[in-house]
C-alpha cells in the first residue's frame, strides 16, 4: 500500500490538487473577436485568444506576393486582438502547402509574417507544417489585457454613440493585403469604449454582430459613414456607400462610447491619433434592428449580409 | 527551383524558424513539443502552447469516421501537452472544409473533439471556419505547468536511462485515430523525468530529436523495445521491430530518468499506472549517435527517418 511517505510531499500535493477546480477560468467563450481566459485567480492580466485561417483562393489570389499574404495572416489576428483592447504577446503558425511549393514562396510567407509580428511585439514561438492541396496559413495568437478590461461586442448601452475608425470599402483593390491592425487605438479605447468589434465581414454584418451581442438596435447615419477612395474608384453597379457597408476586410475598429463622454473622447482621440474616427450612429432599443437614416430624411432597414464563408 | 519536397519538412521548419522574432517572456521557442511562455513575472504557472494540423488524405483517410478524426485532432494536441508534463487548459479550433461538406460530418468532427476535450479538462473556447478544398482541423491548445517545470527534449544527462510507455508500431491499423494522450503520466513524470518527447514521428525519429536537443547519444536495447500486437499483425516485408521503430503516431511518451533514481521510479510508476513502461536504453556521450544493441550482441547505428511531411 502506497503511503504519503512513499510518494513525498510534492507528489501528494499535486495528487490532491489535480482534482480541484483549476484556474482555467473562461471569461468569454466563442462568439467575440477573441476568447478571454484568466490564467490564474490572482492574475493581473487576462489573455485574449484568436485563430485566423488564410486560404489560397479564398482569402488571397494565388498570384499575390507571399510577403503580402504573410502580412495579412498576422494582420488579421492582430486586428482581432486590437478589437479586444489587447496587446499582442505570442503566436503559433501552421502552414499547409503542397510538396511542390517553391521554398522561396514559404520564405516569403514567413518574411511577411515575421516583419509585421516583430513590428507589433508579437513573438512567433512555434507552429507546424503539413502537406495539403493548397497554401494556407493558420495563425493562433495570444494577447493580454488588464484583468476584466477586455472590450466585448456585448458591452454597448442604449444611447451610446457608434464610431468607426479610418475609411471603409474597396479593400479588394489591395488594402485587404495591407492590414494595419489598430493596436494602439484599441488599447487607447479601453478607457473610452463600451463595446468593440473589428470590421472584417463588412460594416453591415459586423454592426449586426455588435447589436445582437449587446441586445440593442442602432440608428446609422449613412452620410456620416467614412468611404474610402478605393470604394469610390470601384463605383459601378454598386454605389461607394454599398462598398463601405458590405465589402469587408477593412480591419478598422467599430465601437460605442457613452453619449455623455463623446465630447472629451473626440478631443482625446484627436490629440492621440491622426487616423480619423467618425461618429456614425446611436444605439437604440430594438434588438437587432439597424435603421439607416438617409441624408434626405428617408429611412430604411440595413440588410445583414457581408462576407460569409459557405 | 527548390521545392518543399526537395528540402524536406525538418529543413523547411528550421529555415523559417531561424528568422522569427523572439519576444518577452518566451521560455522555450520553436523546436520542442510545445513552446513555453510565462504570462507574468510573478506567475505560478508557465503556459505550454501547441498547434496541430490534421489534413484529409494526409493524417486521415477520407472514409474515417468524423468522430474519430475529431478525437485524433484533439488527441495529438493533448499528447504534445502531456510531453511537456502539462495540464490541459484551453483550445481554439479552425476547421477548413469544402462548401459541399455535409453538416453531419462537421457535427461528427466537433462531437469527437468535444468528447475528448471535455474528458481531459480542455475547454474549447473558440476558433474559426473557412472554405477550402479538403477537410482539415487545426487545433491550437494551451496547457499549464508549475513555473520552470516544463519537461523539455533538451534535459537529458549522460548516463540517464531511456524509457518508453505503452507498446509501439502498427498504429495505421487504427490506433492512430484512437490517440490516448498520456496526460496523467506526463504530470507524474514531472517528478522523475529529465527530458521527454511524445512519439509521433516514430521512435527512431523522435529519439533522435531528444538526443539532438540534449546533445547526447543513446545506446538502444532493441530487445527491450515494447512492440504492439498491431506491429506483429503487420509483419510482412518489414519486421515488427521496424514497425515499432519507424511507423510513428504511437503517441506514447519517451523520456529519460537519472540512473540513480530508476529503481524508485519504476516502483512508483507501477504503483500509479497499469500502463507498461519499458527501460529501453541509456544516454551516451556521442551527440546524435544512436547505437542499436541487438540481442545477439551485434551493434548497428539507428537510421533517423520516421514520418516526415514533404
Amino acid at each position: 500500500m502506497q503511503t504519503l511517505g512513499d510518494i513525498g510531499e510534492l507528489a501528494a500535493i499535486e495528487r490532491i490538487t489535480r482534482g480541484l477546480p483549476k484556474g482555467q477560468k473562461v471569461i468569454v467563450g466563442p462568439g467575440d473577436d477573441c476568447a478571454v481566459v484568466r490564467p490564474a485567480e490572482n492574475a493581473s492580466e487576462d489573455l485574449v485568444l484568436t485563430s485566423d485561417p488564410v486560404v489560397a483562393g479564398v482569402h488571397f489570389d494565388t498570384d499575390a506576393a507571399p510577403e503580402a499574404v504573410g502580412h495579412k495572416a498576422i494582420g488579421r489576428a492582430l486586428s482581432d486582438i486590437a478589437a479586444m483592447g489587447g496587446e499582442p504577446r505570442w503566436a503559433l503558425v501552421d502552414v499547409v502547402a503542397p510538396a511542390s511549393t517553391p521554398v522561396s514562396i514559404v520564405d516569403g510567407l514567413y518574411a511577411g509574417m515575421g516583419a509585421l509580428a516583430s513590428d507589433r511585439g508579437l513573438a512567433i514561438v512555434g507552429g507546424d507544417m503539413a502537406e495539403g492541396p493548397v497554401v494556407e496559413i493558420h495563425v493562433f495568437a495570444i494577447g493580454a489585457v488588464p484583468v476584466g478590461r477586455a472590450l466585448l461586442r456585448s458591452g454597448a448601452s442604449l444611447g451610446d454613440r457608434l464610431f468607426a475608425t479610418g475609411a471603409l470599402g474597396g479593400s479588394r483593390l489591395g488594402r485587404h493585403l495591407r492590414v494595419e491592425p489598430r493596436l494602439e487605438e484599441g488599447c487607447f479605447l479601453r478607457d473610452w469604449a463600451t463595446a468593440m468589434i473589428d470590421i472584417s465581414d463588412g460594416l453591415a454584418s459586423d454592426l449586426h454582430h455588435l447589436t445582437d451581442m449587446s441586445k440593442l438596435g442602432c440608428d446609422l447615419n449613412l452620410d456620416h459613414i467614412p468611404i474610402s477612395d478605393a470604394a469610390r474608384r470601384l463605383e459601378g453597379e454598386e454605389a461607394p456607400l454599398d462598398h463601405a457597408l458590405y465589402d469587408g476586410e477593412d480591419f478598422e475598429l467599430l465601437f460605442t462610447v457613452p453619449q455623455s463622454r463623446c465630447e472629451p473622447f473626440v478631443a482625446a482621440w484627436r490629440a492621440a491619433f491622426e487616423l480619423p474616427c467618425a461618429d456614425i450612429g446611436c444605439m437604440t432599443s430594438e434588438p437587432g434592428i439597424v435603421r439607416c437614416l438617409h441624408e434626405d430624411g428617408a429611412e430604411s432597414t440595413l440588410r445583414r449580409n457581408g462576407y460569409a464563408h459557405f
